[in-house]
C-alpha cells in the first residue's frame, strides 16, 4: 500500500521534518503486559516483552543519522539492556513526569520540538503528546491521548508499532529506497553504534 | 464514547457508591494463564503476566481516596510485590474461600458491601460477587458469574479490565477531570502509597 | 447456552461414562507456544504456559471421583509441579508413543477404553484418539487429529479446552449442580488430593 | 482440505524440488516478540517463544531425509539448544547478511538453488528470498518479503508456520502417507538425530 493511502498529508508533512523519534515503553514497545516473578531468593524480575520489528526500525533510524530513544516511567534493567543493544542516542527512565526528559532531549540534540516525534498510550504521556511535532499512539491507547495524537498507528502496541512510524518518516523524508538497497547487500544495523545516554530520574538535577 | 452509551444508568449508580475496589488475580488481572519453569535447583517458580492500564487504575483510585486490594487463591509471590509496588491497601492470598476476606476488609475499611466493587471471573469467587455492590467480570468469565455480575466489562482480562472499572467509578463520582488535570502536570500516582496489609490463608484465624 | 445446543446427543451419550479425563499438554494445555532460556550456567529451562480454568477443572473432577492425568511426549518439570499442584492421578512424559501409558492407565484405574477421555492434537496422539470413547481436539489441532475426534472443542488450547471437556462431563453425569452447590460455600477443590503416579518413558519397563 | 486449494501449482512443482528446509528465527519460529528479564548479578537472559508444531516439523522431515537448518541474525543460547534438541543439520547464528551462511549450505548439502526452501519476514532476509526455490513468508511480514516470496503462509509466525511449509513439501513430495504411517505406529521422530553444524559469524572464514 502505498503512503497516501495510509496516511493523511498532514501526518506526512510532519513526518518530513522529523530529527529524533522518542517512545514510551509499556504499552508501545510491549503489549502492556508487566511480567514478573520471584526467585527463591526472594528477588522480582520483571520479563519485558519487546518486538523484532522495532528493533530493526532502531538500526534503520540510526543509519539514516536520525536519533532515537525512550522516555519511560518504568525502570525494568532489561529496557536498558535493549537500549544498548539497539543503539539508541537518549533512556530516561523512573520519570513518571515526561517534560523534564523531553527538553533536556531538545538542548541535547539541538533540535526543535516539531523535530521530534513520540509515540505514547496512556495518561502520563499526555503533556509530551501535546508538544511534539508528530505524537503518535497505538491503537489500544487511552482514549485522552487518541484526543491528542496526530495519528494512531495501524500496528498494534508490541507488535511493531515503533517500526511503523520509522518506516513512514524514512518514506517522507525520501530516504527508504537508501533503506532497501542497504537489505539487497546485507548492510542493514551496520553504521556505527552510538553509547547511549542514559539518565535515571532519581539522579536527576535540573 | 460517553460513559452513558457505554454502561446502564443502574451500574452507574452502583458505581457511584464505591470506596474499596477489590479484585481477583487470575482471569482478571492477568489473562487466566499459568507461567511455570523449574530452576536446575528444583524450584519451581510462577511467571504471572500482568498489565501497565491496570498499574496505573490502582495509583489513580489510591490519589482519588479509594481503597483497593486482592482476594486471591493463588500464592504466587509476583503478586505480593505488585501489590506493595502499586500501593494497594489489602492482599488476601490462598483463600479458596474469599467471603472471609471480605468481611475482614469491610470491618477494616469501615465500609458497607454496596461501597465495594469486586472483579472475578471463575466459581469460587461466586459467594463474594453475590454479596458487593458492583460485581464485575471480564467476558472470558465463567458462565456462572456473568449470570451473577452486575457488569460485563468491555474490556478483556490481562488487558485493563481493573482499568475499566477504576475510570468508570471515577467517571460515576466525578473525580475524573481531577485525574486528567493532575496527568496533564504529571502527577499521577504522586500521592503517599498506603502500606499494604498482607494476609496468607495459613496464618488466617478468624 | 444449554449443553444440548453446544454438543451432539452422541458426544453426550460418551461423556456419560467417563470415569478418567487424559490429556496432552503442548497444544492443549498450553496453546503450543515452546518457551525456553538459558542461564549464565549454560542450563535450559523450559517455561510452560498452562491455563488457570483448566487448573480449577482438575479440582472440580477429582471433586467429584473422577481420575486425571497427562501422556506427553515432552519432559518440562514444571508439568510434575503442576500435575502433582492440581493433584491429578497419572503423568507419563517422554513418551512419543502414547498407546502404552494408556494400557497401563486402563489396568491402574479399573476402567474400559469407553470410559476414557483424551483430548490430543498432533499425529502422535492419533493411536490413542482411535482407541478411547471421547476423544476430544482443540481448534488448531491437526486435521487428521480433527478427522478421528469425536469432539472439536469450543475453547482454544491454553485457553480452557481441558476446562471445557470436564464441564461437559459433569453435566452429562449429572454432576454439576453439585459443583455449584460447592462454589456457594467455598469448597472448591477440597476434597482430598492424591498422589501422582509419575512415570518417565526412560525407566519405563513393560 | 487438500493442498490442490491451498497452493497454487507453480508453488506445488516448486515444494517437489526441495531438499534443504531453511529458516529464520524471529518472526518466523516466534511471534516476534524478543522477551528479555535481567538476573540479580546482572546478565540479561532472552526467553524464546517457539512451537509444538514446528518442533514435530523437524521431526518429520529428518524422517523423511530432507536437511532443516537456521540462519539467524540473533544470538540467543535457547536457539542453540533447540537446533539440536530436534536434530536440525545447520544453525548460522549472528549473520545479519545471510548470502555467505547459504552458499556455504549448498555446498555442504550438496544442492542447488532451486532445491532448498527458505522462511523470512524482514529485510535482512531479502538477499536470501530472492535466490531460493521456494521463498515463504508469514502474513505479518514486511511488504518488501510478501512481494519477493513465491508463498505467503497461511499459518502465523510462531503459531506453525515452519509446519506448514514442511507439510506442503512432504505432501508435495508423495512423502504424507509415510508419516501418517508411522504416526499411527508411534514412531514419529524415531530416525537417527544428526549432529548440528553450529557456525557463528564471529568465527567466520570464507
Amino acid at each position: 500500500m502505498f503512503m497516501e493511502q495510509k496516511y493523511s498529508p498532514e501526518v506526512i508533512q510532519r513526518a518530513k521534518k522529523i530529527k529524533v523519534v522518542l517512545t514510551d515503553v509499556d504499552g508501545v514497545l510491549t503489549d502492556a503486559s508487566m511480567n514478573f516473578f520471584t526467585t527463591p531468593a526472594g528477588a522480582t524480575l520483571e520479563v519485558k516483552k519487546f518486538n523484532a520489528y522495532d528493533g530493526i526500525a532502531f538500526h534503520m533510524l540510526r543509519d539514516s543519522g536520525i536519533k532515537t530513544g525512550i522516555i519511560t516511567g518504568g525502570n525494568a534493567p532489561s529496557t536498558e539492556y535493549r537500549a544498548k543493544a539497539l543503539g539508541m542516542d537518549y533512556l530516561y527512565y523512573n520519570f513518571l513526569s515526561k517534560l523534564q526528559p523531553l527538553e533536556d532531549i531538545l538542548i541535547k540534540a539541538g533540535v526543535r520540538e516539531d523535530q521530534v516525534a513520540f509515540i505514547g498510550d496512556d495518561l502520563i504521556d499526555l503533556p509530551v503528546m501535546m508538544r511534539v511535532g508528530l505524537a503518535c499512539c497505538p491503537g489500544a491507547a487511552r482514549d485522552e491521548i487518541k484526543k491528542y495524537a496526530h495519528l494512531m498507528l495501524h500496528t498494534p502496541a508490541g507488535q511493531g508499532c515503533y517500526r511503523e512510524v520509522a518506516e513512514l518518516i524514512l518514506k517522507a523524508q525520501g530516504s527508504w529506497d537508501e533503506v532497501i538497497a542497504k537489505a539487497n547487500v546485507g548492510e542493514i544495523g551496520l553504521s556505527r553504534k552510538k553509547e547511549t545516554l542514559v539518565v535515571n530520574f532519581k539522579d536527576w538535577k535540573m
